[in-house]
């Protein structure tokens, strides 16, 4: 076992990268977690831990002490320090900013006053600043004096005296360039810098239009603060797309897939608790029409269908109004259009699909009735599902609610009460 | 009119850039979408293209004649081109091959003998190549001779004589270096280059992992055949996430927000009828019953509850699986820990809403019976929604189908089947 263990530290201390380390912690169950984290170097931990989602990271965090957490943060950027503080205890949070020197405080907490989830939350201060009036060859010789250039370094910014923003230098622009040049004359000022309240979806936004691997980020009046990276980007590209997904199904996008039993349950049982409000509802729909059912209990056999088609046409027009939103496509100004091409889909849809099921239906109790009657209700859920499936993201997104995960509870509530309405009322309404 | 077009096409070829006209069209409806392509100049028609999503962009090339393509395919890069030409019709893709230059063709067709989803059809030929012996004053001096470097030049990549790949020099590294040391000294060898027949989600975790900007791709033989920079790897990253989701709807991920009427009717139709069949088997199994539901209506006001407390607990475990398989997480190796996890939360989450469903059930119907009767049947079902919901996404991975597609229908199917079948058939013999 001795001589095991002994393999495994090897490999996790020299064969891997930290960023293999880290997919191999996350892709474990809890126990093998903590023991993997226990074999691997100090000297690697901060990198490691950086490379952790949100969940596994703060579950590791929150088992270290003081001392621990401290010897961490200084191996750490500037930014995912700023991240790695947002999940600590207060009083460690203080404590770790008591000990560090004047400079790097005073950089944390810049980033630290701008929420997570704005450019300024995900900005970096590793940015490398010249003056505009230098020549291409003294900042050749400027940059040369340095040990190296932080990683992802692809410009250099121009800044004013005062570290106002005045313009980028790319370094593919500055090594084709004249040496005798100037600065001024070289850079580029057509790219706007990101404003530190910028939010983080927006700014993610502009590097796939840009094409962009950093930019500048400024305060209100245009002070350089720090910059962003495209590797930053790529998470919050990430954590934005996995997040209609997770919300769909009432996850959480940061949800870690080995999560402990007792919070899986407790989170789970959120979710179905809001879920059994809407069955009870639907429930309460079809409990107007015992007497109906008692006569004729194919309307029993039947009514699921009604209700699942209307769920299931429902469900492809909100995931494709949610992605939709997500892109930046859907806004007010065509959703009329939208909603008049999900309502004819639906209409087309639905008396294809009507028809189809009102000849089963016919041929399976031997009653003419019940065919029209499943026909006429599933035209009418589909029309539902259109007008719900259409509307609710809009609605929701304008109250301010996230779409992703109020749209599906409250679209299935629909279909559910429509459909098992408009099928058990018309079946009252014939069969009495 | 005539001033209102002025302005509008004033706006779309002076103010806005390419991405921007791109990202106007694709959230515009299909007559206004021709009508903005018809008011952008001939020069800026390639750069807006190749912005655009598959669906809108073959939508347009369906439209042009071969010539256009023929206009349009000079100004494109040649990923992008390559791209395209999956795109057009057999006819116009080999005249289009004719009238290219040697040089162009025999790197498109390079591209193109590559599968769109690998590493080599998503790679680009525009790289800056040195050799290993020359000085990075020398390096430097040959940059100079360039007018420009391709966009998203990060690093030069060092090939032998025969146009192996031998390293990597950064220019961040180029730029603090002694500059009498010779490129080999300074050059990065540790990245392993990306072979070309890499899939393209593997080349995405590559450069998430590595924070990289750009990688070189190497044949079979090590030779040099282009490089993937990030941006295009963002397009995998966005496309690669978005699947899951609209595949859980039945949608393509390529799906256009303002598809035409009856291109949507067609795909939501297929949808539609799958989950009809699936539909039609809860049905048939409540049908099975019949007789017992005569007698007791309350279990056709009920049921509806059990099969929806199941689908909503199974989906919420389909979709952690599926996006913890996405992330790479999910294995062989550790589905069983997760499958004792899910029917350890299951049975929790089982007991807990069993009981508070049978109070109510109690309450509403003044019957025991019933209430014990409802609560055993949850229990089973969140025991089969957590057993589905977990290995379904591994099972279906393993015979090759895609979970994110087949696993919510076959979930339901289970999840409806199961509920309806415990719940009356415990009924049937409770109360006969």
């Amino acid at each position: 076992e001795e001589g095991a263990f002994r393999q495994i530290r090897y490999t996790l201390n020299k064969t891997l990268r930290p960023s293999e380390v880290a997919h191999l912690i996350e892709k474990s169950p809890p126990k093998e977690r903590r023991l993997l984290w226990s074999l691997i170097h100090k000297d690697i931990e901060a990198d490691v831990l950086q490379e952790l989602g949100d969940d596994v990271k703060s579950e590791i965090l929150s088992k270290m002490n003081t001392s621990e957490v401290l010897a961490i943060s200084e191996a750490l950027e500037t930014d995912d320090l700023a991240d790695m503080m947002q999940q600590l205890p207060e009083t460690v949070m203080h404590e770790l900013l008591r000990s560090m020197d004047h400079q790097n405080r005073e950089r944390l907490e810049k980033i630290l006053s701008y929420p997570e989830d704005t450019a300024g939350g995900l900005m970096n201060t590793d940015t490398i600043t010249i003056r505009p009036d230098i020549t291409i060859e003294a900042a050749l010789r400027y940059l040369r004096r340095h040990a190296e250039l932080p990683d992802m370094t692809d410009s250099l910014f121009v800044v004013s005296r005062k570290d106002t923003y005045i313009g980028s230098l790319p370094l593919t622009r500055m090594l084709v360039s004249d040496p005798s040049s100037t600065v001024r004359e070289m850079m580029v000022t057509d790219k706007p810098p990101i404003p530190a309240d910028m939010e983080d979806t927006q700014v993610a936004k502009l590097f796939e239009q840009e094409d962009l691997v950093s930019a500048p980020v400024v305060d209100e009046e245009g002070q350089l603060l720090g910059r962003i990276t495209i590797d930053d980007v790529v998470d919050v590209i990430r954590e934005d797309a996995d997040h209609s997904l997770m919300s769909m199904a009432g996850l959480d996008e940061d949800e870690d897939t080995f999560a402990p039993i007792m919070k899986t349950t407790r989170r789970r049982a959120v979710w179905l608790g809001i879920n059994l409000i809407t069955a009870f509802l639907a429930s309460a729909v079809i409990g107007l029409f015992e007497e109906t059912i008692g006569k004729v209990v194919a309307l029993a056999v039947l009514m699921p269908i009604v209700a699942s088609m209307g769920g299931i046409a429902g469900s492809q027009v909100l995931t494709l109004m949610i992605r939709g939103q997500a892109l930046g496509h859907v806004e007010r100004s065509n959703a009329g259009w939208l909603l008049n091409r999900e309502m004819v889909v639906g209409a087309l849809n639905g008396i294809l699909w009507a028809l189809v099921v009102a000849v089963i239906a016919i041929i399976w109790f031997q009653d003419l009735t019940i065919g029209i009657i499943i026909a006429c209700a599933i035209i009418i859920n589909l029309f539902a599902a259109a007008l719900a499936g259409t509307m609710l993201p809009i609605v929701l997104k304008a109250w301010g609610i996230d779409p992703a995960l109020a749209g599906s509870v409250l679209l299935t509530t629909i279909t559910d009460v429509v459909g098992f309405f408009a099928f058990l009322g018309l079946a009252t309404f014939f069969y009495s």
